[in-house]
């Protein structure tokens, strides 16, 4: 039997680990909630327990897997192994996961950022298949993205490339990121702009048909209630989905300009708003290419789902 | 001896076409400017009459020359050696200009975008010497740049990658770029901007004290006007070049957080504005990028002069 491959995906809400096969499918996993609140030393622990109580309850030993792969939520220095910085979990500022976990094992262990981890995934075993230049962006509460190009995620000098959620698209733009800059893609596109959007768009006249509860505040917004918005036709949800998706439609004109890819994946959780949301980025993306396309791009939906970051991080020990 | 390289540097105002060293001297050299309006066809006539020359005057032969790089103003489909689309000459739309002037040689003929050429020009002789990763960006009458991955021109699938003039950097912004689009950084921030911005800011009531001619219309604002009033001074003057570098330092943000690359050249006409342009791009730059920086970067001047894009041509040949 081909060696497995152990996949880590840290998340702020979920860890989960798994033993994935090279073709991408997952024989086991376990998944925790837990380390929530938890600091860097009693999160390694877990995941080495995770990872122990993976191979033991499939009667494998550790040289039967062929490494780990660890998925980090923020900025990691890729050559070193460190976790940089994070907003989903306490601590980990320049602290050295990598050799943590791997003081443990006699396996190689990789460690990258979570949204590289799924963009590989998707290059590997999902929208990306046969291709060998793929961006990927990840819309959810925030922005993330993987570059791929010529079969190797491109990670620049310290390992943080591809942050095209803080490139700046709107300079007059006052919409503010967790970053603390104004106008970049992530203040005017993802889940963290959605109150801000919302607030803006009754102040405009624009009316909602959603039944909003009695205690009601903007901080409630988020993509699934934008979405019912879109399944019962609110003229409110609808004005905020497409200055979303002119937003991102600008986003992949821009990565066209700069990249020339013959691809680009979007996934994340605000794709839940489907053709109508697609659609618009497609539609805002041509507006601006118009004549200076002159190979075909495609932009299309991720395919992997919630375990993308999982068996990306798996995958990264194939790179 | 060693082989020398044929650089062919074809621009809206001048064609050059030179013997470069492989270490970036130029052996020799012929420049014409009476291949303005003419056709296709005529224009390779004179490329190949002129290499054909130097050739004979250096008292060499064709297998004294290693091959052939043409550096052309405008989009290029690289495989194919096509040109696509240029703003400085007429046609040249889909013209397989390689192949029309690799018909009259045995040697290896290569065509790439100017930019591509100054690009490589400074990372092999110029700024960029020993690093392995570079972008360059080149700002003059319009903005164009070269993105240099791990020793290697990156081209994207036709070859067009690295088109930072055109991505949106203020969405809000009416600004027109030749492109037709609204808010890119090529209308913001290059030559082309000067007479818009020049209108824009004495509407908004700043003065000038540039000695202005009887005819003055907007569109004689150019970067060397500007450069006068920086000298002796002018508001005016020093407003439009804050204005064009804030937007610079916002592309070279942009850059940073794509591409993570440890340098980024600045060249082209406009950084005749010299320091106080360069600081304030640098100020921008960083005033965006905070504590987002976990390894050096560099922004630094151009240093090869007006003959870049001739040696960058030539030197295509040792990629």
């Amino acid at each position: 039997m081909e060696k497995l491959l152990c996949g880590v995906d840290l998340g702020g809400t979920k860890l989960s680990v798994g033993l994935i096969s090279v073709d991408g499918r997952i024989h086991d996993k376990l998944t925790v909630y837990d380390h929530v609140g938890k600091n860097e030393i009693m999160i390694v622990d877990q995941i080495i327990r995770l990872i122990k109580q993976l191979i033991s309850q499939n009667e494998l030993s550790e040289s039967d897997l062929r490494g780990i792969g660890i998925g980090f939520p923020g900025h990691v220095r890729y050559k070193d192994g460190h976790t940089l910085t994070t907003s989903n979990l306490k601590g980990f500022k320049n602290f050295p996961l990598r050799q943590a976990v791997a003081e443990h094992f006699m396996i190689p262990v990789l460690l990258d950022n979570d949204a590289n981890a799924q963009a590989f995934c998707e290059y590997k075993f999902g929208a990306g298949k046969g291709y060998d230049t793929v961006i990927f962006l990840t819309i959810s509460t925030g922005i993330g993205a993987g570059i791929i190009l010529n079969n190797k995620l491109y990670r620049g000098i310290t390992g943080t490339a591809g942050e095209f959620g803080h490139t700046i698209v709107n300079s007059d733009n006052n919409q503010i990121c967790t970053c603390g800059n104004e106008g970049c893609l992530m203040a005017c596109a993802c889940g963290l702009a959605l109150p801000y959007l919302f607030k803006k768009k009754t102040e405009q006249g624009i009316i909602t048909t959603l039944p909003l509860p009695d205690d009601f505040n903007y901080s409630h917004v988020d993509g699934k209630m934008i979405m019912k918005g879109l399944e019962i036709d609110d003229p409110l949800s609808k004005a905020i989905i497409q200055e979303c998706a002119d937003y991102i439609g600008i986003a992949v004109y821009n990565i066209f300009q700069i990249l020339n890819p013959p691809l680009i994946i979007l996934g994340g959780g605000l794709t839940c708003w489907g053709e109508t949301y697609l659609t618009r980025i497609r539609k805002k993306f041509h507006e601006l290419a118009r004549d200076m396309i002159f190979d075909k791009i495609e932009i299309v939906e991720a395919v992997a789902g919630g375990d993308a970051g999982l068996i990306g991080a798996a995958a990264l020990l194939l790179e």
